[in-house]
This record gives C-alpha cells, sequence and structure tokens, in this order.
C-alpha cells in the first residue's frame, strides 16, 4: 500500500523533474509530509536528490534530512556546504540534531557546534556526552515548564510562548524553584481547569519519570506498562533536563524485539542489513567458529558408535531425521519461552510450570512422530525392530528438547544474563548430541541383544 | 528494576492486607497507578484478590481489570457479580469495553450489553462487528470533533466538555455537516491560536487515516512512519467513526514482530508461552510432521550415499558437521534479510545486491570455517585428503547457504507471500541436503579417484 503510494508520487514528479521544473516540484511537495518526500529521495539519482533538497524550505529540509536512508544522508553531508548543514540541524529538534552530530566526521560536528547559536551548542553537547541507548541519549530538551506556584492561566500562557518551536506538546512539567521536577501536568486537563486556578491542583505529584542513565530498554517498558505519550527525564538530583516522547520509543521496543531475534540466531546485533559484505563476514565467523566446537562435539558421539555404524550403515541414514526433529522441536520451545519472558508473561514465577508443560509437548509429539517416523522407515522396507528403534530414539529426543528448551533460557534468566542467548547454535549441538547419542545407543543395544 | 519495585508494595500491602485493615488499603491504593495495582493482584491469593478489587473505586477497578493477567480476570469475571461487571465496563473506553465483552461467555456478554445505556450498547456492538486486527476493530469511539465552520474558542470549550470521559487529547477532529472528516487540528496548535479565529486556520485538511478495514499491521506502519500519537479512523464514505491511540499501537508493533519470529521457528502465531499443553502440542504436531517428511527426504540423500558411507564410516561422523553449520549460517542470512524486510531497508529493489552480498558473505565464512574444520579433522588423525574434503564440502555448503537464505525470503516477498514462513525447517531441509550431497557426493569422486 504504501509503496503504491510512494510510486504514484514518483509518477507526478517525474516531468516536472526532468524539466527542473522548481515551480511545479515546490508545489507538489507542499502537499507532502516530509516522510514521503524522503522516499522519492531514496529513490532517484544523486543528482536529482541533491536539486530537489535546494528547493525545500529549511524546517522541511531537516525533516526530509533525519528521514532519507543512511547512506544518502551521508552522500547529503559529503556535497552541501557547511552553511546549509548548520541551517538544517539548526531545525531539528535536540534529540535529533544531537543524533545527526553524533553521526558526522569530527570536522564537520565541530563546524556545526561552533556555527550554531551558543545556548544551543552547549546544550548539543550536553546531550551528546550521554550515552545513545540511555534516557539521555534518547531525550529532547524542549519542553515546556512552569513553576509550581504558577496558575494555570500563565502555564496557557508559556504553552503560547514556546508552541512554535516545541512539537508534540501533551504536558506542561512543573518544577520548584530549583529546577527539581515536582510533577506533569497534561494539556487536556490545564484547558479544562478554571484559569486562575493554581497549576497544582491539575498536576500529578507522582509521575512515571527516568534519571538520565536508565537503559532505553527499561525506558521503553515504562512507557508500555504505564500507556505514557511523553515522559520527563531528571537527573540524579531530580533536576528536570528533558523528555521523551513516544514515537521515539516505538523505534527502541522494535530494536529491542529484533536484538532478541538476533541473538537467537547468533548474530551480533550491530549488523545491519546492507552492512558491506565484509563487515558481515567479520561479524559472523566468530559465531560459525563456535558452532564449529560444538559441531564436532556432535560428531564425537557418533564416533563412539563408528562401529555401530560399520555393522548397520542404514543408521547413519535414519540418525540425522531424529536429530533434526529435535533440533525444530527445541527452536519452537525457545522461541515461545523467549517470547513469554520478554512479554513478561513467563518469569521465575511460574517457571516450574513452563518447563513442566514443554516437557510434557515434547514427550507428546515425540510420541506421535517417533511413531510415524517408524512406521514411514518401516513401510520403506526398514526392520520392524529399526521401526521401534525411530519410534524410542524420536521420543527420547524430543523430550529432551522440550526439558532443554524450557530450562535453558530460564536459567539464563535466573543468572541474569540474556535468555536469548541460548541461541541456535547451542540449541543444535544440544539436540545433534541427544539424538545422535539416543539412537545409535539404542541401535548398539538391540543389536548386542540381537533384535537388529 | 520493575519487579523491585513490586516488591516494595506488596511488602507495604501486607500486613494491612491480613488484617483487612480496608482504610489503610485504599490509602495505599490512592498513590499508586493501577498498573501497579493489578501487579500486586498477579501476586497475592484468589481470595485476597476479591477483597482489594471490591476496595476499588470504579474507574481505577476498571483500569485494573484490563490490567491483570488474562486467567485472573477470567477468574473475576466468573466470581463477581453482573452488576460489578457491568460497573466496571461502563467505565472503560470504548475500544477496551468491546475487547473485554468479544472475551466474555456470551450469556454475560448479553447482560452486560443488555444494562449499558442504548447510545452505548448499540456503539459497542458495532465495534464488536470489526475484525480485532483491522483498524476498526483498535479504535475508539471517544475523541473530540467539532464542525468546520467552528471557531477556535468553540473548539476548545468541546474540549472542555468532553476532557472528563476522553482521555489523551492531542487533537481536535474537524467534520463537515455530514460527518465526513474534513482535517485534524493539534491541541498545542488550538491554544496557539487567536480563539475568534476559525478552526480551519490550524486545521491540518489532508491528515494520515485509516479507514476501518485497514490491517493492524498497516496501522502501526502509518504511526510508526509519520510519527503520529493518534489517528482518525474513516469508513468508506469517509466519515469519522473514532480514533486510535498510539499506546495501543505499541503493542501491536511487538505482536507483529513476533509474529515473524514465531513463522520462523514453525510455530502458530495464535500460540501463547501459558496455553494448556495439549492445545500447544496440537498447534505443533503438524509443523513436525512436515519436518519429518522434509528430514526423510534429506536422509534419502544420504541413502543414495550408503555404499560410500560402508567403504569409509567416518564420513557417517563427519557430515553432520558439515550440514550443521550450513543450517546455522543460513539462519544467520535469513534472520538478517528478513529483519530488513520488516524494517523496510530490504526490498525487492534492491534484491540483486543482498543476495550478492550474502552470498559473498557465505563463501568468504565457507572459505575460513572449511579450512579450520580440515585442519581440526586432519589433527585429529583423519587422512589429508579427508581434510581437503571437508574443505570443499564445507565452502559449497556455505556458498549455498548464503544464495538460498538470501534468496528464498525475497522470493517469497515478491509471490506476496510472507517472507518469514521461510522457517527453521526449511532452511535445515535445504541445508542438510546440500550438505549432505556435496559431502558424500565429493566423497564419492575422491574414493573412485583413489584419493581417500
Amino acid at each position: 500500500m504504501l509503496s503504491e503510494k510512494e510510486n504514484n508520487y514518483l509518477e507526478l514528479i517525474r516531468t516536472p523533474l526532468e524539466g527542473r521544473d522548481s515551480r511545479a516540484i515546490k508545489l507538489l511537495f507542499k502537499g507532502l509530509h516530509p516522510t514521503d518526500i524522503a522516499a522519492i529521495f531514496n529513490a532517484v539519482s544523486e543528482e536529482d536528490m541533491l536539486f530537489l533538497f535546494r528547493l525545500l524550505t529549511p524546517d522541511v529540509a531537516s525533516e526530509v534530512f533525519l528521514e532519507v536512508d543512511e547512506h544518502l544522508r551521508e552522500r547529503l553531508i559529503a556535497v552541501i556546504s557547511s552553511n546549509e548543514l548548520v541551517e538544517v540541524v539548526d531545525e531539528m529538534e535536540t534529540d535529533d540534531a544531537a543524533d545527526i552530530i553524533s553521526e558526522l566526521p569530527a570536522d564537520d560536528a565541530r563546524k556545526v557546534l561552533d556555527s550554531l547559536d551558543d545556548e544551543e551548542s552547549i546544550e548539543l553537547q550536553k546531550l551528546l556526552s550521554y550515552p545513545e541507548d540511555t534516557a539521555g541519549g534518547k531525550m529532547q530538551t524542549e519542553l515546556i515548564s512552569v513553576n509550581e506556584n504558577a496558575t494555570v492561566d500563565e502555564a496557557i500562557e508559556e504553552v503560547r510562548r514556546n508552541a512554535s518551536h516545541v512539537e508534540n506538546i501533551s504536558n506542561v512539567f512543573v518544577v520548584n524553584s530549583s529546577g527539581e521536577l515536582v510533577g506533569v501536568a497534561p494539556l487536556d486537563k490545564l484547558i479544562l481547569a478554571r484559569w486562575t486556578e493554581k497549576i497544582m491542583t491539575v498536576t500529578d505529584t507522582e509521575p512515571i519519570m527516568a534519571v538520565t542513565d536508565l537503559d532505553q530498554e527499561e525506558v521503553a517498558k515504562l512507557f508500555q506498562r504505564y500507556e505514557l505519550f511523553t515522559m520527563p527525564v531528571v537527573d540524579h538530583n531530580n533536576k528536570l533536563l528533558g523528555r521523551i516522547t513516544v514515537d521515539d520509543v516505538v523505534d527502541v521496543i522494535e530494536e529491542e524485539i529484533f536484538e532478541d531475534f538476533y541473538r537467537m540466531a547468533s548474530l551480533n546485533v550491530g549488523e545491519k542489513p546492507l552492512d558491506p559484505p565484509f563487515r558481515a563476514f567479520k561479524m559472523r565467523a566468530p559465531w560459525l567458529l563456535l558452532n564449529l566446537v560444538t559441531a564436532f562435539c556432535a560428531a564425537s558421539v557418533v564416533k563412539i558408535f563408528e562401529g555401530t555404524i560399520e555393522t548397520l550403515v542404514v543408521l547413519a541414514v535414519l540418525m540425522p531425521i531424529v536429530a533434526g526433529l529435535g533440533g525444530n522441536a527445541a527452536t519452537q520451545t525457545i522461541t515461545v519461552v523467549i517470547r513469554g519472558l520478554a512479554l513478561g508473561d513467563v518469569g521465575l514465577r511460574n517457571a516450574r510450570k513452563i518447563i513442566f508443560k514443554e516437557t510434557l509437548v515434547g514427550l507428546a509429539n515425540g510420541l506421535l512422530i517417533g511413531a510415524v517416523a517408524g512406521l514411514i522407515a518401516y513401510i520403506l522396507g526398514s526392520d520392524v525392530m529399526l521401526g521401534v528403534l525411530i519410534f524410542l530414539a524420536m521420543t527420547a529426543n524430543l523430550f529432551i528438547a522440550g526439558l532443554g528448551g524450557a530450562t535453558v533460557p530460564l536459567i539464563l534468566r535466573r543468572l541474569n544474563l540474556d535468555p536469548a542467548l541460548s541461541s541456535s547454535i547451542f540449541v543444535t549441538a544440544f539436540t545433534d548430541i541427544g539424538g545422535f547419542f539416543t539412537f545409535l545407543g539404542l541401535a548398539a543395544v538391540f543389536i548386542k541383544a540381537g533384535w537388529l
């Protein structure tokens, strides 16, 4: 749906762009959201992009600048003058400006900071000092605050005075004379109140807030838990420094879930789809080398039973079936448990219940899948005892997969480690070893007993 | 951090709860957020929970009711009187009320709908008619709207009149005399404007909006793309029906990413961590049966080379190493590509680039991992040519893993299927077959040539 819309815009702009018809383009841009203009930028040549960029008003230019793909932004930074760059950064909210400056080459960053007016430059340098993934790194300094002795009338006057440069105002923050946060007054409550009332009558004096060094994941959890639109950020002395708005948090939530995803797949969380191949190679190789170690461990189990396989080569044909099913059953269990841990449905409080449930599910699936697998093997011409062997080994391995798949992430959580570290590499090692051992071990017993 | 806070609350409430000291509990609850009260409910006995529930004021009770775990809510519904239930539902916003009613047994639902006043009952029944995962299913009907001919003053008066029962007011919606949406006026702009001005002077006449049947995933994408706090919902005739607020969208975004997660792990998206074991068994069994088919396919490749393994049993020991590494390398690639597709960094426009990159990364890792694997095998006492064999097979299989892992999700996207369907089951089948075939096939060639 979105891409259809974008295609329409591209159609519309093609002729005026080819004819370098500035007036027609400016008119068209007036009706477009900066995000959509950025989408056009992503789709045209660099030369066209630069031409279009210079037709934008500074406030739109700054928003488009933030929305284009990262590599296009790098190209823009490289070609526009430092005056143009300063103008663009000047229009941004402080959190965005700090993000952009931190992306700039040191020289350019210096130049931009020097060209901004003193107050803004100092504010930005303060923001740049907070780690990017903390409340301090996520906050913007644009906000409306009033003293606790103000009236509703004065608060609304303050909103009016600042509404042109503060976006998404949904609260007025109330501070005491030392600048410490006293509470939060929602804008709709302000409008509802009589204007001569004191601001404190409509102020929530126990607002949810964050200290600058709170991790962004915790910030996001607070937003979700309390369904917030905006949150004040204070220093360790409770002094109001900035605010975080929910639109910035949405991306954090997405990022954090994908981090779980990445850890489970044995990927570095810093890797991006468009990274250069050599960078991706360097980031993945250590994981695969670790996987090599676990794979040799699993192979050493097979090695123990080399004699057994020599006696009955068909065992080598069937053993990957038992191991492979175990791997996928364990992946199912781990995924369910990790999702539950991330959303808070699962925790140490109900760990025993989850482990019991998953082990039971593993056992039930083992009995079913084992029976079907044994039957298929028999139908395909194997000895009936070989079918029984598959049945028993599969049941045991899927039981192990359920038990291990539920227990390992919970143990990691108990140790305050990331449960998503129970990644594919360890899962497959675990179920390969389990599968090879139960299948080949039982086969050795069967052969010794003369059943095979 | 959160759980620490909860523990503190539990500590605080223990003594008054044991002494059934209603006054002390009510006082304590006054300072707590409903979400935190719900957390206490989740941690105490059912009897205590019911006692506490009855101490809440109706508006807090309705919020706590929404926040407690689903199975506790079911218990509450079972034990409270239908009058109490009606009172609780009556306090809710319409979207929440509709969700709760849809969870109720048919009898209770009927009773609640009959007991509410006519207007609200009709509104709720309309909401219940939209599928849960659409804009219509997510919207609430509480909103502030004014006619396009109104003045700013009249709009603010309308906000005042409704602020007690509409939460999170950040916009006034502007409609014409037929109730069709004309635009959206942000509250902060209203405050900034002169009060005698016409509302249209501060109205955005091209707002981002949703039609009732738009999928919730598309709604969430619009919120993210345009950094919205609230969005109007209209019918196909552009008539304003409701609005969606960003706090409801945050959960949708989380849900949608976890759906990708689940599909990749071959899980039904409807499964929940606390489902009863039999339900989980029923949902997973079909996937594992499908996996059994793919596993037998991979095994049939080994079957072809039974004679080769008979000649050299150590091949059965080493073949799972080549197959296993391929599986994990492919999982890495697929995860990166699916994340890219979900976030929009990867698409059909740059498909060739991604496939080339991932194949190159696979090849590079194949060369490295293959060399190390060959070396380890040699050091552990294998023939040097066996080391060469592992090296070649590993290189080929990780090349295949990169190529396949990048191509399959993109083909699925091209066919308008869900790329996350390229799940673990197919990945492991693909790389098992690739691994067994390259390793055993090359082994057969080596043996025939007299190198092994």
